[in-house]
């Protein structure tokens, strides 16, 4: 069905006769609302006004944090691993909100601290048990940060022959708000007490203890005289984790490759973050799911000048929002590409 | 899959029960947000902790009203018909975002001005060849009236025998949300002015012209002193149109058979409005999809006291935002019936 728009010259062309077929489409001007912004950017992605983009997929990164040490959460690391099994066994959060939206999932272990069983629907990247604890040493090595960053890249590139064209990003990985919180301050410069909220749970100690912790992580070194995007790689490196870094790989390849990347909550948006500040023109392949209850994520939104599509106060994370906005994705395609064009003269 | 509570005394019991099972879900407390609150009203209106819903369906109410003949619309009524063609060939708006969503769509002609030709998704319900024209005479006899809420009600009650129990209710009606704001004006009291906005697209004469024709209307007859439900039925019948009155009396089976209604926006809302005002117990079967551009409808949702789940500033009408809330209440379903519990001991 996909009609290429090799001979259309540039962006800007593109973009005018998208929206002119969106305009022409049997219905009231714009009466599709956010669908139809949905649409525009599709097209743009796909490079085509009859985007045919494909399966869903849900790919869940999972790994540990070495700054749980600090008793910066409310569930210990073994968690993570508990939760991914529940993945791979069909009934956590993200298998029923991805079978309800027609998408498949897949777990990629970026560096638990225990391995897995091998299974179908697992991908081994493991990069090393969990990362250091941030706190007092950098959370990864070089090698390791560039390793996971094209470990995520490296999976995105396999995507397009099982015909998967819209990609959607989880994660599981206790302390992983903490590393999220830290990279986002580096990066964005947004006061670091503000990003910081209860993630899966406050901590026994309290919010405040996480916040003293934090602030001890971000003073440890000074990230200040690097600039973009040194600076968020160099983020990404000190504070983690190997979840975070794969993602913001598979998302700066995704864009490369012309598909759909969907960001779930706050964990998933730094990635994007950082993959933003890599290359700007991934901004371009990212559709924001929707806007957690966890209270960092709004800022970084906001920072991103990005509007989710859903509203629904999640906070589960595992890409549970990102799944959910795949249907919206879906029926913004189908109205791009298959519905009826209105009669002459046109509906106004 | 379905474990029947016929033992469970009372609604209160069945309601503690299925707010224990989604907070024993493996997944941090309230952590899927509004899916937890849809999970706990599908499973009432269920009467299951383990609900299995069955396929999902969009019926569009299709009929012409009497009053566009005051040029209260931007679109001559024939565009009605024109749109239900398009329903029917698949190329509608209504039909990308069902298939997006994995409902189908039923036609149904509640009383277009010229019949459609028979077709698989066409059921034929007309009442009439449009409603009067309710600026100067009731839009419909008692008799008819009560055929259009009697024939949305044996729709509903075929569908079990499909293995839909999922909803999504729809219209087709240039006019219709003339007759909208007169009902809910009649029902609810809000400001007639405040109710009535654009529609598919202002009339040539302007949005004034429409707001003298409807507050002539309104001040052709009283009914100020009719109790409900007697003023919502009576408010039904001199205003019309066919497509709302089946709609209610759809609506109303439905909550009967234990179905779940996905309203779409201020048309749905009105039929919703007529149907809850005829037996309060229909509240609860409802599920309110997304809250439109068009005015009114966000003081119909507010009189409801009902929280949309999606909102993408849509105005087409046709059920696409029903169909779009799909998803939700599916992934909500499936949350209930089919996600682990929490390990012992729980997460916090």
């Amino acid at each position: 069905m996909t009609e290429m728009i090799g001979t259309v010259a540039t962006r800007t062309a593109l973009k005018e006769q998208l929206q002119r077929r969106i305009d022409q489409r049997a219905k009231p001007l714009g009466s599709l609302g956010r669908l139809e912004e949905l649409a525009l950017q599709l097209g743009l992605i796909a490079g085509s006004l009859t985007p045919d983009l494909g399966a869903a997929r849900i790919l869940v990164f999972a790994a540990d944090h070495g700054i749980t040490a600090e008793g910066v959460t409310a569930f210990p690391s073994a968690v993570t691993r508990d939760v991914a099994k529940l993945v791979l066994a069909g009934t956590a959060g993200i298998n029923v909100c991805a079978r309800a939206t027609g998408a498949d999932v897949v777990l990629i272990d970026a560096g638990l601290l225990e391995p897995l069983p091998p299974h179908a629907h697992l991908l081994d990247r493991r990069i090393r048990a969990g990362t250091r604890n941030a706190r007092h040493e950098p959370a990864m090595t070089q090698v390791e940060c560039d390793q996971a960053l094209a470990a995520g890249a490296a999976i995105v590139k396999n995507l397009r022959s099982d015909g998967v064209g819209i990609i959607g990003f989880g994660e599981i990985g206790i302390g992983n708000t903490s590393a999220s919180s830290l990279i986002a301050h580096a990066i964005t410069g947004i006061g670091l007490a503000g990003l910081i909220g209860p993630g899966a749970g406050a901590p026994a100690a309290g919010l405040e203890h996480k916040r003293a912790v934090l602030q001890a992580a971000a003073q440890r070194i000074s990230l200040g005289d690097l600039k973009l995007p040194d600076r968020s790689r160099e983020a990404l490196r000190q504070f983690g984790g190997f979840e975070i870094a794969m993602m913001a790989g598979a998302m700066h390849a995704a864009a490369e490759e012309g598909q759909v990347v969907i960001v779930d909550g706050f964990i998933s948006t730094t990635a994007a973050l950082v993959a933003v500040a890599m290359q700007a023109s991934v901004r371009d392949a990212l559709v924001f799911a929707h806007c957690s209850a966890e209270p960092g994520h709004l800022m970084l939104l906001d920072h991103l000048d990005a509007k989710p599509v859903l509203e629904l106060n999640l906070r589960l994370g595992e890409g549970t929002g990102a799944a959910l906005a795949i249907p919206l994705v879906r029926a913004a395609e189908y109205m791009l590409r298959d519905m009826a064009d209105l009669p002459s003269p046109p509906l106004a």
